[in-house]
């Protein structure tokens, strides 16, 4: 794992290189976020919500973003067809189950798009607590409390090392201290800031930038970048920042900034990776 | 009512020290500066579309927002359930009938909604009216003109009192001056900034920050602290603009930096209260 | 046409004295950056996405924007409903044909558009040449990738005056260079920022500017003026930015600055106009 800080600097270099379509399927909260960080981050974006477009938009898409917010009841149809298109034409695609848990729709769609294995799983503590249970991998006991996290990310690992047991991709839990693993390795991520809470669409943002450096790199590597660029900007965007709102344009400016060496150094610095036993003895 | 300015500004204290949910049924354009407003004054933020998350996002709620603006399809089963779901689960609710009176669906809803009167209704002066008119509690002439007002704020006064008398909670009309009111006092909120009105959603998010404020204390204290907080940083955010958008981020990252005591005494300079007759005379 | 930049820092201040609306059906990702851009040029904002809102909202609406981004089930019988009734109350729209050729329900609303002849079609490149394409005025083969163009502004002139020749309005094709043309006329308009396509919405937000211009002007002079203040707010916007997001905030805050008798200026040293053959020979 000593390749990781290099493979990092190398997502953030091949995504500046390659400017890749990364779509989304996501929620209207935060869909303009969404759009303008994996722009920032040198990225391109499009998002759809119609089961049609479903396979055109994965065809021209290097990846897809499936975001569980705010459902229509278009999207309990869309959200399959979206994550069927994208396993069909072998783009790597990334879930975000936004407040799993709440509500029947949310919950059927979540457990209809079991069966196409997210490449990366991006959540908070609370969200990846319920996802493992309506995935029927675990059954620790989260609690949902709208989009916010009631747990802790250490809390969350029995479900994470669940999730990515099951699909073989890595799973990303957000938080104070984000942790991305998969099969073979678990990375801690510190650094950032608080401020990203007072923000909405931190989460997501980072949901569709983990997508944009899915299109350059593996999923492990992918979640990890995206992590660390996020805590390099917010931990930047601080001192400019007057409120939330400054911290917000000082936040994406940042992200528009990033230099593959610096971001480099700032993981190497703000991180920890271990290999880990494989994950089965969890089921 | 020597007293609101020390509620006003424990409402402000209480919100930064809970952090209180209040979820939102609202509309596309200005959805994203609802949670920003909400998460800048200290509360959280989460939003919904589907009937069936009626229930269980009120159950995880303190309080509820409920906002007329580009409606789809299902909004017109939608609102209503968020609507009963407050209700029954003693929620206090925000209404904010955007643009009243446009559109057979809207007046629909609007009609619908009546049954489940809500603690607070806030809109500009012309969408009072048209609310009052078809609730047939007044039949006082305003003027629709899309999101904005062509009417006065004193104008709206009847159709304000008939809508409080008929709810028993608070109505609060937005304009130059803000006008806050229920069975017992009217509260004139003077200050602000003209700028407000050039950037989309001033009214939206001061609809959602009353919600928050609704959250931890009574229907008339929590219209008075939003109106008395959007007066405030929307008039510390001049100096520091350039033009509208500069203005946006200096008036979120004021809300960000609430003072309660600072709260409190320009709510004192800047406020009238009086006692009023009770309002079954306009019926 | 020496009469151009008159006519363009007219409509500048008649948009400054009156305070038209300019009512759109627009997308999810970049709803609020439209409304901010015509709130900015002086003009008044307000969305709607049901059909039995269009004629109520044409009613009180001097102008028009029909935005074929992120469309909704709804979508395939609001678009159309809207267009007819700006034809029936002969209010001018606009018509951004955001990734035609992307989808079976985008394509097929694009084409039951063709009838009520857009007073004003813009989009990038690629979109002007598959809207051509699906109105089956010209054969040129452009390319779908997205939002995003992937063909020069200049390959798109024959779909452009085909489109023109067809609705007798105008035409306007967004790029490092803009070219807006009717019947009689070409107009290049140069300058502007590269940046603007790091942000998302640039091209959505000025076709809502345009509509804005539309409410006081002709067709051609109401494209040109909206491309000229883009070339103006974003070339001014460069220089206080840090970033992506920066930028962004400096450029909306030009728009809300504007002076006619810069633009006027601007618009003199940016641009070229030349009268042109009748289009009719593309047919």
């Amino acid at each position: 794992m000593e390749q990781l800080p290099k493979a990092v600097s190398q997502a953030v270099k091949d995504v500046h290189a390659s400017n890749p379509l990364a779509s989304s399927w996501t929620n209207f909260v935060t869909i303009n976020l969404v759009a303008n960080a994996q722009l920032a981050v040198g990225g391109r974006a499009a998002m759809c919500f119609l089961p049609d477009e479903a396979k055109p938009l994965a065809f021209i898409s290097k990846s897809i973003y499936i975001n569980a917010g705010t459902l229509q009841p278009i999207s309990a149809s869309a959200l399959p067809e979206a994550a069927k298109a994208a396993v069909e034409l072998k783009k790597p695609w990334v879930l975000d189950p936004v407040a799993a848990g709440l509500g029947d729709t949310r919950n059927a769609i979540l457990k209809e798009l079991k069966q196409y294995k997210p490449d990366i799983i991006r959540g908070n503590a609370s969200e990846i607590m319920a996802l493992a249970n309506l995935w029927e991998l675990q059954t620790q006991n989260g609690s949902v409390d709208g989009v916010d996290a009631k747990d802790s990310v250490d809390a969350a690992l029995p479900s994470a090392k669940a999730l990515a047991s099951y699909t073989g991709g890595a799973v990303a839990v957000s938080g104070e201290m984000d942790i991305v693993l998969d099969n073979k390795c678990i990375c801690n991520i510190y650094g950032g800031s608080a401020m990203l809470k007072s923000i909405t669409g931190a989460g997501c943002s980072l949901g569709g930038v983990m997508a944009v450096y899915l299109s350059v790199s593996d999923a492990f590597t992918a979640a990890v970048t995206g992590s660390a660029v996020y805590k390099w900007a917010s931990q930047n965007a601080e001192k400019p920042s007057i409120g939330t709102f400054s911290f917000q344009t000082a936040f994406i400016d940042n992200l528009s900034l990033l230099n593959p060496e610096t971001i480099q150094k700032y993981f190497e610095k703000n991180s920890e990776v271990r290999y880990v036993e494989p994950f089965k003895r969890y089921f």
